[in-house]
């Protein structure tokens, strides 16, 4: 049975709670100019950014820096968020300030504390898609180059 | 509260299990040279490949077949398995004997009857990993270089 495709602004409210979401984990998506990399991390939704915590010597962090971009996926594969961001800027964990003090308040655990390896990145969308099944592709992109569609 | 890691067999054992999952999806980033794509896609386990089926102007596709190699996560993102493979072949749906109906065995739709743009993406797993918790990574590689290690 194939439920009625939302419409976009319910699909921009359910994106947004997905983004807000106590511990809000998502697939991330970076290359290295050769090859994919692919890994979870838990990130948090900060003034409408993408806040991701990894150690900056880590494929993701190394891939986000040197080439300014990822590509995200939240939810499961039945019910999909996909996000083309870019990246705003990098912050070391102790100096984080905001940042630091919205991402643990959204997830599960302190990067702060995780050693000075530790830096928050901070992605812009540019590209937000949502959909569940066939019948949501037409409609599935609800943000380009930044600007939200609904 | 947290569980004691699995032994490398179990997590072999529930590899397996999810790789022959009846409707078994799986999130595959891949790379075009420059920035990184990502997509959720029903897979099937053949042969020891992962049989993937889309239409070969898709970025999944072309990536594939311009690159050889893909990053795969199956499961959620507290249950992860990763797998690096790289292609083996590529087979025009109309020409895939057994591959073709093993895929519509495992999944939920017949990419057969998709149109001749489609086709099969048979891919050789390189590394397989798996982990739920922190405890788990030490052991969470379970391939390497296309073998076991349990």
């Amino acid at each position: 049975m194939t439920d009625e495709p939302r419409t976009r602004a319910q699909r921009k409210s359910d994106v947004l709670e997905k983004l807000s979401a106590k511990v809000a984990d998502t697939w991330v998506a970076t290359s290295d100019g050769d090859g994919p990399y692919l890994v979870p991390l838990t990130m948090a939704w900060f003034g409408d950014r993408i806040v991701l915590a990894t150690a900056k010597d880590t494929p993701t962090a190394r891939n986000i820096v040197a080439r300014g971009r990822a590509r995200l996926a939240l939810g499961d594969t039945r019910d999909v968020v996909m996000i083309d961001a870019t990246l705003e800027r990098t912050v070391p964990v102790a100096d984080a300030g905001d940042v630091g003090d919205a991402y643990v308040a959204q997830s599960d655990w302190d990067p702060r504390t995780a050693g000075d390896t530790y830096v928050f990145l901070i992605l812009v969308p540019a590209r937000i898609q949502a959909w569940r099944e066939v019948n949501e592709i037409p409609e599935r992109t609800l943000m380009r180059d930044g600007v939200w569609l609904v």
